[in-house]
């Protein structure tokens, strides 16, 4: 295709709007528009590659026996009653009503759509495991959508949802699954994708799965063990803390401490030391407003997931008023108020004489010792993992905290939706069961934005040679020139006769500068220069986006190395 | 693949909902599930149809020069605000609020969304022609889904926008889209569907054409001369009346007309003749109640979208009480309140003496002569073709009229959407002008449905084989027989290695019966039966769907027989 015929423009000038480098490449690129907020609509650009996208992860999941299918975008509130989460799921899932009053909502995943699907055809055991997949447009109605195409509202997933007769069967295919995943990631160019143990959040289920694209751009929080192969997200990392035993015992004091509202300045005031402290983090239940309050070491902070999975139900930051059972900037687990409920983190365990608020407003007591003073504490998991921190495999103080991108996710989700729906089969001996299931997700745009961010330079994306949207960038310096337009026209005819995907720059008036800016936003892995110079010397450059290649070749002999050169980026992609 | 792991059901019994064969095949076949009202899941058979069908006018778009492109499901409602459909269009538009109370579109088509995609790209004449398409998701909440996938609310759609410097370039690219669509049903297998010219509705524009399946099942009535090549929708078909002119005139009468309230009872009561009678028709704008009523010759009916386009704004059927300024029964053009507007068809035109209501309960007037009564009557196109209608084009009384299914649909926008969204390009001298629109679209899954609605027979779908989801159905009738089970297997490698798509069937324990009726409902093209009665002779049984083929051939043949005969129906389809 010719340069002056592709719909979009290209620009130089980075969006103001546009926080990361993929978003400000594919904005000036001419590969997307925005249409709302978290809202885009494809150019041709982005559509050649999403489309390539697609077909890969078709591919693979036709290789592990996953059918396609095509469930609905929109779908009656019922099915999701059905599974419980049109009234649990938030503000994310849109809800409307049609023009008969009936209740609708807008599809942000399937599992509900995929039971409905097969709940007659599952039966029988017989049937069993099966997989089916879409691929989709999904809305989520994102609080914030950010950072281009990695967060958005509406965009193309593959979703896909496994059906099994046990938990051992299910496993098996999870690893199947794991494993196509990373052959996805490594044919669309990044096989540097990491999987991490992640929190099942409100997909249920029990063993889960992300795959990180590790980036400082991402969003999430990923622990990962320098000595060993332990990765996980922040969400679900366990936390270990050793503390060691103080000498003797001392009294329990409760001592004035005031203006101390924070733990800083309360171990600054007391001159103690900040890891025999106890830090309170009040939040309230979405449902009933009642408090809820999490009690960690004093360096550490709570991570909110595991506390939000531990009560139950979604939480939001407290807010304390005179009539509060609290007391701000005291909150202490010593003789705290029973309305409220309360957690302590492990990383309090064994510290014999603690820094503690005293619930009354200006004292902390000092020499708290929570097993002598409470009693059987129950301590529990809630801390975020610090830099430097233990590792739960291997036991050494060698986890680091790196940024990452998430580009796919697997979870094992057993009977929730299939209990919750009545889906059932009769197993052999005829006794029913419910069905295990498995799902798993890959988003479209945001792999594209992904592997941009992961594949770029500061004039544009290198695109891997399987999802870019041409393999041959042709360069016609001097389009007035007869005999460079002619040879340009050979090689542009003689490419695309050898069925390779070439976009042809052939304007007049287009500085070579302009030019070649343009082909780097467009990123296409090879790229051929013919200029009237070059020309003299009978010999056109060659050369990859990603300035591995450098070459003048001989006019004749152009067409059979650019052909070798795909083959060999191919094989580079494959490896 | 083998059919035991092909996730969907089939069964014998005719669901009593379906009123039309498709719709029941492709439920007895596990094409299709339902989701919800005009809602539907495509199972693995039906998304291996749609995929190819998708994968055909995908082509036949590129061919002429279409880029794919993809536009949001949801849209805010400002872009549509810009254009003025937010408020045009009725309740078939689903309006929904987001979570940040913004008004938010599901989208029912992307005129709007094509123009804010392309305004900036646009602005210099040399940009222009180029047209855009995508295939996605869209939603239309129709008031009365109906016939499984002919009617739906939710549908794929491939909809494509062209844009153009003047009216003869886009009555160029009309030209070869209109060949691309011809070309995408020939190739689906429904070559007889032929073009009509329609009304272009809420689209806006002027020129407009369908692409109509004659059949039965049709929601539109065609009008079509069998004299000529004349083809229009109903709503669009110019209906041409002549009436004899009297003798003499004579004076206009007001007579007692009891109990006559219809225009057959007061024709029967004066004794005189339908075709110089005047029925009326009434109608209230949806705006304003207002009253319209349509005049029309007792014989003929009202053509509502004419009349709708006529007024110019959407029209209810009246609900006339006593406060009304009509009188029921008894409504005439003369002497009708001031407060209501009417028209008066051209079949009125010409008839010298004329039975018309009073405007009087209980009263007729006979001997009305409008010219004479009223005076520089205006008379206009707002009747129904009949059967035996005048042919506008070639003037003989051999119009017919025959349904069909809308499969297609072209359309000439001209400046409608880039005048209201302000898209301007500026011309070789500077100027800014408006670029002038076309629009193209086909509905996948009802086009799906109408082959199938055109291809079947009592047993199931007979599809053709460039859509079919496979091209070979193998029966193994005897699996438990080790040699039979050999052959059959061995004929599923061979041909799976050729690339040839099969679905095997090779489940034990079913009887012959239950295979063919199977393989009947997935209407697969080609099907090898292996039996053992016929192995000992060393004999395949070969058969077509469409049952012009059976044959018994040898085994060693059988693959490159499959072959061949796969090549001739290919043949066929692209006849």
């Amino acid at each position: 295709m010719r340069i002056k015929k592709l719909v979009s423009q290209r620009f130089k000038e980075r969006p103001a709007d546009c926080v990361i480098d993929s978003h400000a490449l594919m904005i000036r690129g001419g590969y997307m528009k925005y249409v709302g907020n978290g809202i885009f609509s494809e150019y041709p650009v982005l559509r050649r590659i999403t489309a390539k996208i697609e077909n890969i992860i078709r591919e693979e999941m036709n290789a592990i026996d996953g059918q396609e299918v095509l469930f609905p975008v929109v779908m009656p509130a019922e099915l999701w009653q059905e599974s419980g989460r049109y009234d649990s799921i938030g503000s994310e899932l849109v809800r409307f009503q049609d023009r008969n009053k009936s209740k609708m909502v807008l599809g942000m995943t399937h599992e509900e759509a995929a039971v409905q699907l097969v709940r007659e055809y599952g039966q029988s055991y017989q049937q069993y495991p099966f997989m089916i997949y879409q691929i989709q447009r999904k809305f989520r109605d994102e609080a914030r959508p950010r950072a281009g195409m990695i967060r958005v509202r509406e965009f193309t997933m593959k979703d896909a949802y496994s059906f099994h007769t046990s938990q051992e069967d299910l496993e098996e295919y999870y690893k199947k699954c794991y494993d196509a995943y990373n052959r996805i990631f490594e044919r669309v160019g990044i096989p540097e994708v990491v999987t991490v143990a992640s929190d099942s959040g409100m997909m249920g289920g029990s063993m889960s799965h992300e795959y990180m694209l590790l980036n400082e751009v991402g969003e999430d929080s990923i622990v990962l063990c320098t000595e060993c192969d332990y990765r996980a997200n922040m969400e679900a990392a366990e936390n270990i803390v050793e503390n060691t035993a103080a000498d003797s015992l001392k009294p329990l004091e409760c001592i004035e401490t005031p203006d101390c509202k924070t733990i800083e300045a309360v171990c600054e005031y007391l001159k103690s030391d900040i890891l025999s402290s106890c830090k309170a983090v009040v939040y309230q239940k979405n449902s009933d407003d009642a408090f809820v309050v999490a009690f960690v070491r004093g360096d550490y902070e709570v991570n909110e997931t595991k506390l939000r999975n531990l009560v139950g139900e979604e939480l939001h930051t407290a807010e304390i008023t005179e009539e509060s059972p609290l007391v701000a900037g005291y909150i202490g687990p010593y003789n705290i108020s029973d309305k409220v409920s309360y957690y302590c983190d492990l990383s309090l365990k064994g510290i014999d004489s603690i820094v503690a608020g005293a619930n009354k407003e200006g004292f902390h007591y000092v020499n708290l010792n929570l097993e002598r003073e409470i009693g059987n504490v129950k301590y529990v998991d809630i801390a975020k993992v610090k830099e430097g921190g233990i590792c739960p495999c291997c036991g050494r103080p060698s986890l680091t905290i790196k940024r990452g991108i998430e580009v796919g996710n697997i979870f094992q989700l057993g009977e929730k939706y299939t209990k919750s729906m009545g889906m059932q089969y009769a197993d052999k001996d005829g006794s029913m069961h419910y069905p295990i299931m498995g799902c798993y997700g890959i988003g479209v745009g945001r792999l594209a934005a992904s592997i941009c961010e992961a594949r770029h330079d500061e004039y544009g994306p290198i695109w891997p040679i399987a999802i870019a949207p041409w393999e041959v960038h042709i360069c016609c310096l001097r389009p007035d020139d007869e005999e460079t337009r002619h040879a340009a026209d050979a090689l542009y005819e003689k490419l695309s006769a050898e069925r390779i995907e070439v976009i042809y720059d052939d304007r007049d008036g287009i500085r070579p500068g302009e030019m070649f800016a343009d082909a780097d936003l467009l990123g296409v892995p090879v790229r051929a220069i013919i200029s009237p110079r070059n020309l003299r010397e009978n010999m056109i450059e060659i050369s990859t986006r990603d300035k591995s290649v450098k070459a003048l070749v001989e006019s004749e002999k152009c067409v059979e190395y650019i052909i070798e050169l795909i083959a060999k980026l191919k094989g580079n992609s494959e490896r």
